[in-house]
């Protein structure tokens, strides 16, 4: 039984910034002394500007590159807010390799980012983690287009500086009435979605005049769409579980 | 110029799991192994429950303590909240061993986590950092008793599932027209506030029937004294900054 929660929310962190270093970078410095230290090699590494800067210098969009943190941030405001644990709310991260991560609700992502990031890495190896029991990540190849048409998604909105101004609470009582909304939300650390990802909107808003952070833009809706479908109230009451 | 707002929030992350290694755990091979890897005396390393675990199974109150991640968390959510860029907000962290670190509005903490572990090191050993220019982050030994006639709150609220049933909404409306209010909310991971902690509230609210992540609290918090404040309509308009 999952209390009143009749309609689910989706969140897609899009054209997130994680990707294991690539190739042409496994040779630099920066790169193989991250590949020492922690005794993994550089193709089996997630990039990362925080140890990879110097290595990040040369290749093309790097400043949009080499941030899970930003993933980790995001998913952990979700996976611990009250919509997610009471069966409402559906995450995954989209990169912008058009690599697709399925979470589960029920995920307890580790808090320590080495940990995250180790996990992640087995995520890339194995395809999906744990090796045994119930899969909590599953990473596949399936571009935006693909997963929201898995989704089913009756509705779907992208938040970014470019769309219309509104407010959270205005752009989450438009979707109010949909039985499956979708919101695509930036996991990358600077600029703007690629016109692919605009493209596949039905709605682009901006909710706040300088760019925030994608963390707590996720925080944001979901609290807000539990306010709108009323859970904030009734789940105080003992016997909703 | 700050815009429109009139009235000032307070949050100080209570009790917080932030502390060195303490001096009986020093010989523990755990702490030393974590010593030699990242080449720094045992005393200036913050303990550490990712890192420590093998050490604290036999510390007091140890599944209280050993998580400076959660302060982490807390404080990325907040700085990056728009009623901190704006002006809105004071943040600051208690500890369980009563010190106290101011934290400035302008602060861009480390994303990273060893980053900011490092950080937060360098702060213990300076008093204050950066070491030169305005200071960002300063810690001093002080009460949760001293700090709070410090910031002059006219009225304190602490979150805690021992508290009155509530919303979020209904605690920050009850405090809206309060000039300073001041919310006092738990930086650990487990167990409630101690009875001094309590002892100083003028109320204690739950605002969920399961123990939520301190920084899923904060953002909430913040975001709807935002929306009482009417901050989130009125910064969409350019004119305000």
């Amino acid at each position: 039984v999952k209390g009143l929660v009749h309609h689910m929310l989706n969140l897609v962190l899009t054209e997130s910034a994680i990707e294991l270093v690539p190739s042409d970078l496994w040779k630099h410095p920066a790169v193989m002394k991250r590949s020492r230290l922690i005794g993994k090699n550089p193709g089996q590494m997630l990039l990362d500007r925080s140890y990879h800067h110097g290595a990040m210098l040369q290749i093309k969009d790097g400043r949009k590159r080499g941030r899970p943190d930003i993933a980790h941030f995001c998913l952990l405001n979700a996976l611990g807010a009250p919509l997610n644990l009471e069966g409402g709310l559906r995450t995954s991260v989209h990169t912008r390799e058009d690599k697709l991560i399925m979470v589960s609700p029920e995920t307890r992502l580790p808090r320590n980012y080495d940990r995250y990031i180790g996990l992640i890495e087995q995520l890339y190896s194995h395809g999906k983690v744990p090796a045994k029991g119930k899969t909590l990540l599953e990473i596949r190849s399936e571009t935006l287009s693909e997963h929201i048409r898995d989704i089913d998604a009756s509705r779907i909105v992208a938040l970014s500086r470019a769309g219309a101004k509104s407010t959270i609470q205005e752009v989450v009582e438009m979707v109010a009435a949909e039985p499956n909304p979708l919101f695509l939300i930036g996991g990358f650390p600077a600029g703007g979605f690629s016109s692919q990802t605009t493209g596949l909107a039905d709605d682009i808003f901006s909710i706040y005049h300088e760019t925030l952070d994608a963390s707590i833009v996720v925080a944001r809706v979901i609290y807000e769409y539990e306010k709108t479908m009323g859970l904030s109230s009734s789940c105080l009451t003992s016997h909703v579980r």
